[in-house]
């Protein structure tokens, strides 16, 4: 027996105002179709994405999940029947979900494959706080449902259900292919509705059931208003789970979390700090407002920020800093190292206890390709430093401040770069005097 | 027909606890009366703003709208009075407002006058949802409207009543300061009421009836307090706008907009970002978190941030990047340049494709005047360079990392100005055992 | 008479799961324990704290009071009572509080003893909107209170029941006392329960009263989550009560205060701002967004941000500005004086007037000893510039950009310390046709 989803991910969401694919918006870091993915990943043998023409994108987000493309907009049933060559011949239960509605739990899905078990048709169903035009989940006699009736269709009695139709549906695969294929489109909008199955099958006499999940799970997101208090939910939901896992957050509402956010304990999280994705934070970190953190690990012990910016490739070791207006990039900073003021540290290993001056720049770009810097251990880097890479100072070794440093500096050895001191007595005040009497001409002092 | 608008500024603003008139205090960064001028602009011919004495801010905040100055504090009847001399002799309709309930819709004022057509004297009302202490708006045997009641003086059946005073006035000009005119001060406060001209009108015959506003539309502001409610109000509706018109704000109330901030489609807007005044994005243009930006344009597909400041005058091109801790003003960052990592560049132009290295300073103050940068396209700005203005770098230059440069390079030259690096072989072991010994005292190493 | 107060702060806090003693967790800057000192200290002449074993922080915390440690975790009423030595003989009254109840205010603690005045046994109860599981006080005949139930022990009568007990007790010191060694631990989870005393006090005769506060003074915090809620509740009063003092927090959610954080009138506070403890800001400043202050004073008529970062021990003068990416530590900037961009200051005196441009860096550090940077009035500091600790730069004297300055500089003189410039012609082309060659290659240009 074989566990099927079918993602409808077609949809081009007009309401977005958009040239990205629905299911591509992002929601804590991760494209709304990639969160449904990772709930069927529990659940679910095979999945199988109905995207749109020309998505590429999106057909690169479903990796390694198959994808198939709905080259006419006929509506929900018409989307997931483009599925069945792939899905033709297996045994077991085949589910249609929306890429659109992003959030529902593998829990909530196990519980969808549990009730189909015990009927022929299993509904996701909700019961909102306000039902507004939902359309409506009518009961069944044998304690099952009947059929779905749209809002504008509804009667008044109707109408009273508390129980709204979220779309999501369940059964054995080749019946649901054979309903979908006998679907009509003789409604106002002359689309195929998936939700019609229900209609259908309990026309030959099968049973249908509902299964009852949380208003939450089941949000729709169809504009980028809706997308903002979903994303708002997810990521009060990661706040939580950071706190209950011994993070403190000192204001979690001005905390952005990444769905993959990773927090140790006896973190500590200032004010206004960003996670975007592929973070992962050790023991007893303290990470101070203002920062933001990308694809990096940063190790027990560690200080970082305020103001600091970590990106992807970076490992700040343990107990060491990283400070204010600090970037480190694709760079090892070693144990108990520093970089605590204006610095910019990119495609780097820095050796434990190293010190980097406030105003150190690596420059690891030459126009064509990057170069690396490998800095030993307990090396001094004086203030405003150039280092131009490739470059190797060796354990030890002391920067004067201010030096441009081009070539290797040995162990223990002293380097300097920069121009002696001059002094011209006086000259600063006649330099006033003249561009008082001249402001606008310049003169190089 | 001259319709007319008689604001009243004149307000200290005493629970403001503030040096500056309350209608100076800003919301969306632009003052209270610039935002009820903008309503007013729509719908009335004429604009006169009643100030304070010694309040030239206001004045010019008024500006090109007629001031008058209500030199004693006599009450709201009283100083909508003080405009009489500039419009006397006009023929049409005269309304009266408030400075401190600055988010009055140019639609409600249209309501308003339309209401006046039909009636002889049109005012504003609401219907809280907590009435409180709100004077009473209490309604006449003809469908109109009788006269006000303070809450104060209110008996139960009157505070029953749930329409309540905004204090808006509307009715043709001659009369209105007649009854004006009339106004007794014979009340608690000693002051002549401008809604006491309701009564007056009725004691002749005349017409009176509300026009129902939105609570939200009639916030009166007189403490601080008030202020940020009023503040978060707006921004809440200019995000949900944003939104709306296709950009993404990835947790809208984390972000501040300007009355004018104008966001294209599919832009996209990290948390914690900062737009005050004079700000235009363009359509795919990336903003991301911790980014401050004034008075600049931001060119299509063009990634900002995080933690980038674009100061007035910027322009930052079609497809450029500009990274962390950089700074730009009054410059021109050319199509696809970028300035990626800890850099002010100031009243500077760069061509098209050039790479600013990190740790770049354009020195465009001198002490006394500001000088300009010009970089050409396709130039390499190294690292930490020192950029003396004025200065020019021709087409295709290149500027060693860690230089100073102070004259002109020419197209395809290379550019130095640093010193050669020389190194002392074990100075540093040196150094550190000296300083052991003796870390108080300091040697220039 | 003497009053005391025994604060019992032995917990480990595990459902904070942290290695730091739950009294030690701050809220707004400051650790649970200290508000509840600084709450005590107005009313109550002597203060015990009860600590674990091996919490040396938390007695450092609770400085200058006097600690006693109970090494066995037997319950609250065992808690107190190892108090009891240090207090023993003293005639007045003695209450017993929790330090993850830190909360409570002076007023409050104040009515606790008076109402001890009018009866035996004062006890501190609240109506929480949702009484929940919290224990219920019965009501006594003679309009006291008879005793303290468990929620799992009541009945539906006794759950009916809306006052709920918080925990605190007062009463005279000797009978306190006496009855904590004659509590019992015969109940389910085999501890001495302080609020048995109540039930003790009836039994002997004894008049009890209840005291009740409001719930958000009474907030217990047992973990992560409820300590984020404290520090909001604490974080709106702090913010309510600035703005009502005359400074305009533009976004006020978004600002966070520390419990001792000053500010005056007409201060305007931009969004996203951190104020650690020790700030005190005087009349009309404006501290922009995303700035982060801490130790620090800054004058009146200043303006700091966006993006600056105040570290301890800093003072901003009159009317001097600190601008963006910019950070001063242990620094006094003069008045008027300029460090706008980009730039670390630190351990510097800085004269009036002075401007101190982009880029420039004081190298305080030497890797062993911090050493200071002496700057006088009237001095203008070019971009980039690079100064060596111990520098003194004379009254008026000039450092070119792009400068390493290691010796005094006398007043009014220019320094310089940078190359001069040279030019290779056609060198950039050449360099880009090898490179485009052999990108991988890389040679010094």
């Amino acid at each position: 027996m074989t566990r099927a989803a079918i993602l409808l991910a077609a949809g081009l969401g007009t309401r977005m105002r958009s040239t990205l694919p629905k299911a591509m918006h992002p929601i804590a870091g991760r494209p709304m179709l990639r969160h449904l993915i990772a709930a069927c990943e529990g659940v679910f043998d095979r999945i199988v994405v109905v995207t749109g023409p020309d998505m590429p994108a999106l057909e690169r987000a479903a990796a390694p999940h198959a994808t198939v493309i709905q080259h006419d907009r006929l509506g929900t049933g018409h989307a997931a029947l483009q599925a069945a060559p792939l899905l033709e011949g297996l045994e077991g239960d085949v589910a249609v979900l929306y890429a659109d509605n992003p959030l529902i739990t593998a829990a909530t899905l196990s519980r969808l494959l549990e009730a189909r078990e015990a009927a022929d048709l299993a509904l996701l169903a909700m019961r909102p706080a306000d039902p507004a035009r939902y359309g409506r989940v009518l009961p069944h006699e044998d304690g099952g449902i009947s059929r779905i009736v749209e809002w504008k269709d509804a009667n008044e009695n109707e109408r009273a259900v508390g129980l709204c139709n979220v779309g999501v549906i369940c059964a054995p695969g080749a019946r649901l292919f054979a309903w979908l294929r006998a679907l009509t489109n003789n409604n106002a909008s002359g689309e195929y509705y998936l939700t019609d199955t229900v209609a259908a099958a309990r026309a030959q006499g099968f049973r249908a059931v509902a299964v009852e999940a949380a208003e939450a799970e089941c949000r729709g997101i169809n504009s980028r208003i809706e997308l903002a208090a979903a994303e708002a939910a997810v990521q009060a939901g990661l706040r939580e789970a950071a706190m209950a896992g011994g993070a403190t957050l000192i204001r979690p509402d001005s905390v952005t979390l990444s769905f993959d956010t990773r927090l140790g304990q006896d973190v500590t999280v200032g004010p206004d700090v960003v996670f975007a994705p592929g973070v992962t934070v050790e023991d007893e970190v303290e990470i101070r407002a203002f920062s933001h953190l990308e694809g990096c690990t940063v190790r027990r012990g560690a200080t970082v920020g305020p103001f600091a910016r970590l990106r992807p490739g970076t490992e700040v070791g343990p107990r060491a800093h990283v400070g204010n207006f600090v970037e480190l990039k694709a760079t090892l900073l070693g144990e108990g190292a520093k970089a605590n003021h204006l610095s910019y540290i990119g495609d780097a290993a820095i050796g434990p206890g190293t010190n980097i001056g406030a105003g150190t720049i690596t420059c690891n770009y030459d126009g064509f390709a990057k170069h690396r810097t490998t800095v030993g251990q307990g090396v001094f880097i004086g203030s405003n430093a150039t280092l131009v890479a490739p470059l190797t100072l060796g354990d030890g070794a002391f920067v004067a401040a201010g030096s441009t440093i081009t070539a290797t500096v040995a162990p223990d050895a002293m380097a300097f770069g920069r121009a002696r001191q001059e002094q011209k007595e006086g000259r600063a005040a006649t330099f006033r005097s003249e561009r008082r009497s001249s402001p606008a001409k310049k003169e190089q002092p």
